[in-house]
């Protein structure tokens, strides 16, 4: 008469654990490469996340994640960077200084479509406002954004930049809260619901040693594949399945190191994210903005903003022939991180009564683990 | 001894002159091919520009530009677009979508670096609001910008994105206002008074009878050159005089054309812009935004928001062999703009009572005129 | 006791299967679109394929592959045209003047590192010679390559302009032979013995009903996946299990389409070619030469070189809304005609006493089907 | 009756400096910067240049020029490089390992058209040959191009690789020969013999006191324009003066510093030399390959090829601020090196008869003395 308690030992725990566990845990594989602690992008050290989440009433399902690359004044200590631009159909604000100059200066914000004003007002403000930085009368904004529209009342610009000063505010250091959670809140991928994911990688020792964290905020359509499961054809979700559906929507995604790379290779990292998203089955449709945004955080190559003319900028840094395990590890940490947002996004239901189911998570975990 | 009088009678005319009169009627010259009848972007059928002056108490010195391609829903009604970056330290928001799309979606808006956040929200809100744009939930704001902030107080932020909506409201045809308007109020080019500036080229009917209009807002520095005289040189202001003296500071160029030309070919044309930029001595120093943004208003060209799934676009456009004519008439044009701002710019006053002259135009005249 | 018999009908079909068969054929999965009849670039009307496969002694094992885009004088009348650098470690010739002008107007040539220079002076010298280009005095070569010097003796620069000539006038449309031929081979991809590759796809009729064809030489590495299963990892084999191994390589892939899409959007089809080689496992190492030419075949977008001036084309072509299929298709046709490449290729012994295996086609087959 | 014999002492002098004096020795103007001691790009430290002028028969008029960075093992001792697309009609190759490694591994090659395979054979044979290089497999040769096809017999190929590499191993320090030598032998410049040109910067030492050298073979056409004055006007040269005109051609530009800058910041000097080219007149017509390349000599930046796996590159360089004086540099010097390879050109018949005039020299320097 043990069965049904047995049963029920068996399924409280995974029940439990689809809420809970991320899928690296569940057994899901991801590559070859191992994580840092946490598996998250504030494995990155002195990296901070924030996060405002934003749900009021029936129509608000909105938000706002800042990512803070270090600790101390960003335009004063900027830090090289670099912007891929996988599919430019986003309003991503920032991009042509980063290019030009190879350097972050301010928090990157993320947010929704409509919301970018805010954004850059947000952290113009608090980069204006923090001390030492009474002088200065130029600060440039990266704010990303993909579309909330369908669950969240998007045209009513809901966000402040107050709103974002607080998520800039609210960032700190270890576990980053994934799923519907600030930029996220209101995002679907794959039909399913979207939302925040993060994951990392620390290279052994024999390749540098170095960590690589990624977060993402997932919004875009393809045809779902978790780890080389077909999932989008077996749920009967993909592309064109419909003739005529289309895949739309968009994919910011940041890429963070301690290794001492300088901007031009942080270009090429953050190309490889791409790869990553193309492994979850992401096809880049028409209507995607999907843009990667990717920095080093090694104090060693930070840039002064008061550099004495004619001073030279010393930097130790990593050969191009050296980069290839950086390379892999984005690839990895992206395609992880863009599940981790599917596993931790619930089903939510917003604007005008529209609902977005949660991934069945349990489903996918059979599927994944029959296969192996 | 009618002499006094005599010389009174030239020197008013003169002296008025250089208030009222544009360089090409004093006789400066500008290249090989003519103008359009009004020597302005406004040459371009059915381009509006607004100014928006907003001059108030001691420090406020600051404004927005408005250009609106075409008269309609330009959300429905998408042109062609492209961008090229002459240099980009500078904030240019909207860039990618229209790098990646090849299409303009918005009314282009022109202010002062803290402002771009107002700009993009009154473009936002202003798209959003557009009748037959009830259901728009994104809108790509194309916000350039110069920095004021030696006569403004740019840290203010005194821009609102009603403000932006005013600009664009008050866009009209006809004859553009130049020097200390707008997006210009504040600027400075060269070490004098920058602003607004515009001209235009038609080009004879065997090359097409195309119109190419150029407006630009000056704030950047160099080795001033004045139809080829080295005007920098011969008042003693250029770079490097004072050894660390950087010529910094910005320059956004808008280009317009009724020519058939897709972004391709915009793009070119809006790379030559900086050709124009150069033979005023213009250096693209590491501090200066400068930016060109290009489009065809021309009709057949136009990009429909709604289109049937599958519905070819149809176009006649320029091939690549008939575009040196219009890379011509871009670069005189924006030589000549740039000219047309200073000379149209006066003397002001701002922020912590700081001042920049105008141009000595009675000597810089003078100094031209003697060349030839 | 006619079981013995049965066994050998069992096992003989199979074996053969996999020295003839294609892995679509034995039930491999590749995303949700139709190939063409095919399964091959010629698919794409018009397209031919050459090869010139050079198997001399003990050293060399190298060659040349040329793709027409269409059966006339290409330079008289150019394709449309895009490149897309997804890594650029590599010698590919005649790259700026397609994204300058967007047009194709000669033979694509794929050979060897070191064959770079015969390939173009093969290519110019066709182009030279063809009738009607008497007065000819430019031609802008496109000659892609990876680098087969572990099997191949490279520094011997074995290949002739005349061999490239042969290759391009091999060219024919049908069915292309795939592995160990043209410049493919000596090529190694994913420490397997690499090769030639080519699928296709075709849109269903709602969609376009257009062809999309892929070839690729492939001599990259990475973590190897077939149709989800990380083959690699199971084989042993995936990038730095020996701690230093860099996966180095370069892949060349070739995107033709008979839909109407303009330079710009075949831009965009060329990116989502690096996706398709993602989902392989690909990593675009460091020192991978990974590129994509896309080109469309569609008669009406054909550029004419004598074109009377002030003429303007008129080109029918697809809006940026209806290309997400063809990305699609892109990605799924690179990711089958990578496989095929592998599954294709047979061991090869070369340069030094070199030994590269063909992939262990059988146990991966094994593994593929018992993952579904 | 001296005053005849005073008139000839005049003018000969006079007239024999047209033949061998540069327009700066005449009092021509080119900006406030100082130059080298030699005034051309070989003021650079190390760097040497050599040239291969081929002038047979009737019809041959062509050559090669080859620059080299440094004097040891360039596989071996990379440098920082970078290119700038100023038009990209031509056939420049080797540029895209340029900008994605950020190195130049090989001397820079300068040939006609259709002899671009010639130089990358011979670059490549010359890089395989050098002591050191035996293993070497894959060399990026970086090889530019004007079409001299009007005076020279471009369709016969007369450079060879032999050819090439005696550019190469000619090449040395101190003066460089300019107008009709290597490259430059058979080129037109704004409807006048062009050719090679060469001129350089030092900068003052509180700017750093870096040198930069700038070399180009100008075979391109425009609104000629020498220190300030309409010259193209004044001889009735000029884009569409004859309505169809279209002022075709090409520059190459190669653009060499001492000063620490590593690949972004030798990308933002590339593009500064288009602005050098804009005010000579040139227009970079539809029709012309205009490339600037750029690198740095500085032995600190120097990137060894054979890199133990995880070591770090160590450097000191210039910080973006410290740029715009090397900005400056580059523009005076570029637009002096044009000129002085109008002034050096010496009016040539070559292919069936064709005939170019040199540009009339004395007439140009009394208009310009006229205007000062």
């Amino acid at each position: 008469m043990g069965r049904p308690y047995l049963l029920l030992l068996l399924l409280f725990p995974i029940s439990l654990s689809f809420a809970q566990t991320r899928p690296r845990e569940l057994g899901l594989p991801f590559g070859v490469l191992p994580t840092g602690p946490l598996n998250a992008i504030t494995d990155v050290a002195g990296l901070k996340v924030g996060h405002l989440t934003k749900v009021e009433g029936d129509n608000i399902r909105t938000g706002v994640t800042a990512i803070l690359p270090h600790e101390g004044n960003l335009f004063q200590e900027k830090v090289p960077g670099a912007i891929f631009v996988g599919n430019g159909f986003g309003k991503l604000a920032g991009v042509t200084q980063v290019q030009e100059l190879g350097t972050i200066e301010s928090p990157i914000i993320l947010t929704n479509t409509l919301s970018v004003a805010a954004g850059i007002e947000g952290a113009v403000r608090y980069s204006l406002a923090q001390p030492g930085n009474e002088n200065v009368q130029s600060a440039n904004a990266l704010v990303g954004e993909t579309n909330d529209g369908y669950l969240n009342d998007i045209r009513g610009m809901h966000i402040s930049s107050d709103e974002v000063i607080q998520a800039i505010s609210s960032a700190k250091s270890g576990p980053v809260l994934e799923g519907n959670v600030g930029a996220g809140t209101g995002t679907v991928c794959f039909g399913w619901k979207g939302g925040i994911g993060t994951a990392s990688r620390k290279l052994p020792e024999p390749l540098g040693g170095y960590t690589v964290g990624v977060l993402v905020q997932t919004n875009f359509g393809g045809n779902l594949q978790i780890s080389g499961v077909p999932v989008g054809e077996k749920l009967g979700r993909y592309p064109f399945k419909d003739a005529l559906e289309k895949s739309d929507g968009s994919c910011m995604i940041v890429v963070a190191t301690d290794a001492p790379v300088l901007e031009r290779n942080l270009e090429r990292m953050a190309q490889r994210a791409m790869m990553g998203l193309a492994k979850t089955g992401g096809i880049a449709s028409n209507g995607s903005g999907d843009y990667v945004i990717a920095f080093s955080t090694n104090e060693k190559l930070r840039i002064p903003y008061s550099n004495p003319s004619q001073k030279l900028l010393n930097a130790e840094f990593l050969a191009n022939d050296d980069m290839t395990a950086l390379f892999l590890a984005v690839i990895e940490a992206t395609e992880e991180a863009i599940v981790n947002s599917l596993f931790a996004a619930e089903t939510m239901t917003g604007k005008d009564g529209h609902r977005i189911e949660a991934l069945p998570k349990q489903q996918v975990f059979e599927w994944i683990k029959g296969s192996k």
